[in-house]
């Protein structure tokens, strides 16, 4: 069945869409009573239901059934990347990792970064956008912006493979041998500038495995791009 | 070397670099006489030469020196795309898939395409402007808008792997798979109301291989990034 899907974190908490979708219901699509949609939680599960309300600005709906559910995130791959200048670059960026299927984007400052600060809320709208465009039944975290000692600090505790994208003539992985894991993934991009020197070494003290993204310069956000890309069409959920 | 790069078609033929990089040279970058710079001819060669001259708005340049050549083109991926309504996201998409170093782009008229034309000077600008910042050797090469019909019989003289993005539950190929393909390997991916009916058959006949981005919903820019990406991470190039 082709439904309107809607997004509502906890829908099992509520009786009724949310604003955004409650609008874009009565008055985008002009769904009335009886009309059915699936609703996406975000954590796994994808519901259908209809509307049997539509009060002031809220559209109320009937019992939620279960018509997909799948426990665990498929997803593995964790990006955190050094904002670029031009914030169109990141939403651009971050829709299209949604809709590859990505498990999490969070920033840092690091020593070269023009841009120290993000506006979470509007990455977040677009990320809800992106999930009810493309269907997919977990969506995509966010995190605050962090410092690059601080996510180097936070990054420790975590049981996974870590690696950084780093131009070099050395012979290094290479994006295709990264993506090849079955673990969770962290990724770092660093700023226009790249990585200082100074980082460069903590990461490999710290253990981050370096790898390439070959001879092109690719802009921070392509670097981006394509290492969604390389994880989504790895493991394989590209194939129906 | 650290130089900046300029962009010139038949570069052995002229004295001067073009408009364009002519003031960016000089009025934004304010070169000087003696200064170096690479400069690429989007056909394999890198060269490096030095200004000699400023005169008017043009920057004359002093005989070429051959810095890297690459006899043939690495990349075999030409992309065929049904325009998006929203010019923006072609605009993006084409900007995106040069820095990953595809071969080219050209565009058709699909029967439920909502956009029917196309202005190649703005996607050009765009082009040489990333081939300038990734330093490829090759220019991606644009071409004129064409029905699909008249699509289907250019390619139908091509020796080469023919495939199409397909939504559907039968058992079909994955994009890694068709990106194994060491031929030159021409895909299309349909607007977005998706290929009609009889474009599949007709598609089907000219031994096109359907093949799968998946369970999730991607746009149709998502859709050629993902392509090209796939060939970009497969044939390698991504590796130093």
């Amino acid at each position: 069945m082709n439904l309107p899907v809607f997004f509502l974190e906890n829908p099992t908490q509520t009786t009724h869409l949310s604003d955004e979708d409650s609008h874009h219901a009565s008055k985008v699509l002009r769904m009335g009573v009886g009309s059915e949609f699936y609703l996406l939680d975000g954590n796994g599960t994808k519901y259908v239901s209809k509307i049997i309300k539509i009060e002031g600005k809220k559209v109320y709906f009937k019992e939620l059934q279960v018509v997909e559910n799948l426990p665990e995130n498929p997803q593995k791959l964790h990006l955190w990347i050094a904002p670029t200048k031009q914030m169109e670059r990141m939403e651009w960026m971050v829709e299209k990792c949604t809709e590859m299927g990505i498990k999490s984007i969070g920033f840092f400052v690091s020593k070269n970064s023009e841009r120290k600060e993000i506006k979470l809320n509007r990455l977040d709208k677009i990320i809800v956008s992106a999930l009810k465009q493309s269907k997919q039944l977990y969506k995509t975290q966010l995190s605050e912006i962090l410092s690059f000692k601080n996510l180097i600090t936070q990054l420790n505790s975590e049981k996974s493979v870590k690696a950084f994208a780093y131009i070099s003539n050395e012979n290094i992985s290479s994006l295709a041998e990264i993506a090849k894991q079955k673990s969770e993934t962290h990724i770092l991009i660093g700023p226009e500038g790249d990585f200082s020197m100074e980082e460069i070494e903590t990461l490999k003290q710290n253990k981050y495995e370096p790898f390439s993204l070959g001879k092109s310069i690719l802009r921070s956000e392509t670097a981006g791009l394509i290492c969604t890309a390389a994880f989504a069409i790895q493991k394989g959920d590209l194939k129906a």
